[in-house]
């Protein structure tokens, strides 16, 4: 069996203390209402209020807003519903809650203040404002935010703080006051639909554990070689085609739609990735003559590259299929790719030969820069906003004021670096492929990733966005996409909302115990984060 | 993202061909109607029979044996509920059936013999007959078995050699006979429940997933230092302290029963481990004066270690313990750990320390050697068979005729070789660990994995029964334990039961997409085995 040493060696090393000698029960005790992410600036108590959740309510001063009403019945079932707290407790006492010290009284209601007006009809940008105010100290308690979006997030927070009494019954939580904001406006998820299809109903309870944790940007890598499931208005062919079964594996205009709807609620931003030139073999499944051919002894094999960038087809599909995309989508960025091409093809194609010698193009590196640089000229056209992957900066594509370098190879810090010296705004990844596996778990390993890790000015600094946690699918389908996102995810999630530094790793690793048992009381299929252990 | 070449090198090398050229579509293309784990012997032709299932039956020899008339059930439903065959096409064409060639008719029905008489009551065991013979070329068509377990495991082939004709709605069988048994008796899968609690409907359904894999033991580590489940009748105090939970995370009588009944049903048997005397912390909070108590500077520190091997009690305790264990299980032969067990604790003690001195015991060895032997003993007069892991064997203990050695450290091979030549019956898990996580996927280096990779004699061979996958539970809990047993315990499924180099790596990859996707489809929540596709 797995050996305690070896055990200890792969997974918990900074908690085992001698080998072999155990204590029975979790491994990592978990704490009681405490938040993930941890917030700003927190001040709690050991007085405690209790929530009889049939006898609480919120009030707010923008009773028209849909987008808070929707949220407050949201985090009321949620509280009354047990998605609330610790773990229960397996020990019952008799004492009347009541007479324990610190008891400080019941909370019957939080009043949600917003200080600008709320239609329900605004959208989640890259600008928006996060922040929120919590004084659960009495009667009046409040939450007061700038914005929605901000009384999203402090919503969240309460429903947090809110935990099991000891007599495993009573919802409790310490008098506290909060101020929070995130560090970066740009906390993202990338998840791949391509490799693997993950139904919409999944991509949905994703969302609602992104809100969870706090992500804002559902990154959404859409196609790529192996499939399209994307079903477009203009070109259905693509996913009549190009998707692994044309209607049973796609998403419809209404599932986007949907998606892009629950996403909003939840303050989350969908971001979509359509992957060119490369990654696109599934693309030429439906749209002929847009893939290159490859050759071998002066004949095709059959076999196809990237997009051939010496085709004017190509970029009039380029434009038509991109102004549908802006037009679905009301996300200002869109995600172009530009990763991981491969020139085999294009090096053995005669037609590309002669283009380049036709337009003095003397590398392949300067025939992909042609290609982007005509494909951001298309989208900026069209009124959108962009990401790339890093080979494009590094490659010295000139890129538009704002376009979002995305940095993804290696550790990540010198093209961050780099990307910023430039005066590029950047995004780091490289630290939070999820996609890649441990013995035992690696949430430690991804909750040592920063993107402040970098030595820049404060002005650099500025330029970064942010990061995102990455699901590719090739190993995941709808059977373990959540357990395997979830909480390795949370610890992404952390590092872009705290403060640099603002826990310890055994710290961390107790609240996210608590915070895996609160995700799973509120049905998201978390895997454990610290070994044995349990929730109720 | 995840670089093809980087995909490539870490998951289906063999598979690639050339970086970033690749196909649209699964990785691995499925194969349509072929079995897992590989028959022994079978001759497949082009021509097929088409079932319908409303006009489909099984008949039998012996319609008063329920184990043979609920498999039949079981059976029937899964070929009239699409859990057959391939993933359905996504092309689909008008073409009718009868008339492609190949056609041989339609089979309304298989006749299903056994060679003796089964009342229902029959009990898997170590010495049960799984072998069976398959005659599919037309009408009629029968299965034809020894006794119950092989009609059981023919039924399963039957079932897999089913699929989807290519308008993805027909199901058709290609004309076929099999014979087939296994190459090891023992087949096991360990599920380790006191690190994780897994609830019964998971382990049920895991039970479901063993049969359609042809595994026999389901090795139950039913208790560890972390928690204990089990409710004992004559000590439920031992899962009222020891368990996670007294009533919420604990298995009764009742669930026991269940298990038990539902494995028989499927021929598999429940083999339970209760493993000391290390791995105990839990048993002590429910039993007191049975641990081992550390010191230090002469004094008691609160911790505990393994049974206290010098204490009267504890002999008297599990005596009356595996008293009920032996009565409760109906499988001879009960695990007895043995394993990792440390010394700390009783070197620091001084009670244990006199106990050696008045026994001219010089190591903790010789110590640990004591209790096993005395345990052993006394588990062999209550009539129960054994098993230990490799410690027991490796330091020196007399095991008694036909106690088995489980081999589990280091890549297995050495120790399985020593056991076999000292005339001791042996299994292997080493190379079956499936706590053990790579990125992108390790059922390869399961698949390469085979007992029979020692040098030695054909009596010594004789000697190896088999082996087990191991599913240590510190980082699965409910939401991952499936998708993380399967399809990577197929692997050791499939060389446990075919002949040794039945199929090449890659062969099995295609058979296993297509097992995967069977499983799937009959509920099994398993994840992809070869990268990107897709199962319908």
């Amino acid at each position: 069996m797995i050996g305690w040493r070896d055990f200890c060696i792969a997974f918990v090393m900074p908690l085992c203390i001698t080998a072999y000698i155990v204590n029975p029960g979790p491994v990592v005790k978990a704490t009681k209402g405490q938040v993930w992410p941890i917030p700003e600036k927190q001040d709690t108590t050991t007085n405690f209020l209790i929530i009889n959740p049939t006898h609480f309510e919120f009030q707010t001063n923008v009773p028209q807003c849909s987008l808070l009403t929707n949220a407050l019945n949201r985090y009321w079932n949620i509280i009354n519903n047990h998605g609330v707290g610790n773990v229960r407790q397996s020990q019952y006492n008799e004492r009347e809650i009541t007479e324990i010290d610190g008891y400080s009284g019941k909370l019957s209601s939080i009043k949600v203040y917003l200080k600008t007006n709320c239609t329900g009809d605004e959208v989640p940008s890259d600008t928006m404002d996060e922040s929120y105010e919590i004084d659960l100290m009495g009667v009046p308690s409040t939450l007061i935010a700038p914005t929605i979006w901000g009384a999203i997030r402090g919503l969240e927070t309460i429903s947090q703080l809110i935990y099991y009494a000891e007599d495993g019954s009573t919802l409790i939580l310490n008098t506290t006051k909060i101020s929070d904001k995130p560090r970066f406006p740009f906390r993202g998820l990338l998840v791949d639909t391509s490799r693997h299809f993950i139904p919409k109903d999944i991509l949905l309870k994703n969302l609602d554990a992104m809100a969870y944790n706090k992500l804002n940007v559902f990154h959404w890598h859409l196609t790529d070689d192996h499939s399209f499931p994307y079903q477009s208005i203009k070109f259905p062919e693509l996913s009549q085609y190009g998707a692994y079964h044309p209607s049973a594996l796609i998403y419809t205009q209404q599932d986007v739609k949907d998606i892009i709807e629950y996403a909003r609620q939840r303050g989350i931003r969908v971001m979509t990735e359509f992957d060119t030139p490369g990654h696109t073999r599934s693309w030429g499944e439906g749209v002929s003559d847009i893939l290159t051919p490859c050759y071998e002894n002066n004949a095709p094999t059959g076999m196809y590259g990237p997009l051939d960038p010496s085709a004017d087809n190509v970029y009039t599909f380029i434009k038509e299929f991109f102004e549908e995309i802006i037009s679905v989508f009301p996300e200002n960025y869109v995600h172009l790719g530009g990763d991981e091409v491969g020139f085999e093809c294009w090096e053995s194609n005669p037609k590309i030969t002669q283009f380049m010698k036709d337009n003095n193009m003397v590398s392949y590196v300067a025939l992909e820069s042609y290609y982007i640089q005509k494909l951001l000229d298309i989208v900026h056209d069209l009124g959108g906003k962009s990401l790339v992957w890093e080979e494009v900066f590094v490659n010295g594509v000139e890129l538009p004021n704002k376009t979002i370098v995305h940095v993804w190879k290696g550790d990540g810090y010198t093209v961050l670096k780099k990307a910023i010296a430039a005066g590029k705004p950047a995004l780091l990844s490289s630290c939070w492929y999820l996609d890649y596996l441990k013995t035992g778990g690696d949430w430690d390993k991804f909750y040592e990733c920063d993107p402040h890790n970098v030595n820049a000015t404060e002005e650099e600094l500025e330029l970064i966005l942010g990061g995102e946690a990455c699901m590719w699918s090739e190993s995941v389908n709808k059977y373990n996409f959540m357990s395997r996102v979830w909480p390795r995810a949370s610890a992404a999630a952390e590092k872009l909302w705290s403060r640099k530094d603002a826990a310890t790793y055994s710290e961390a690793a107790q609240r996210l115990e608590e915070h895996t048992c609160r995700m799973n009381a509120r049905g998201i299929e978390a895997q454990p984060p610290n070994g044995p252990g349990y929730c109720l």
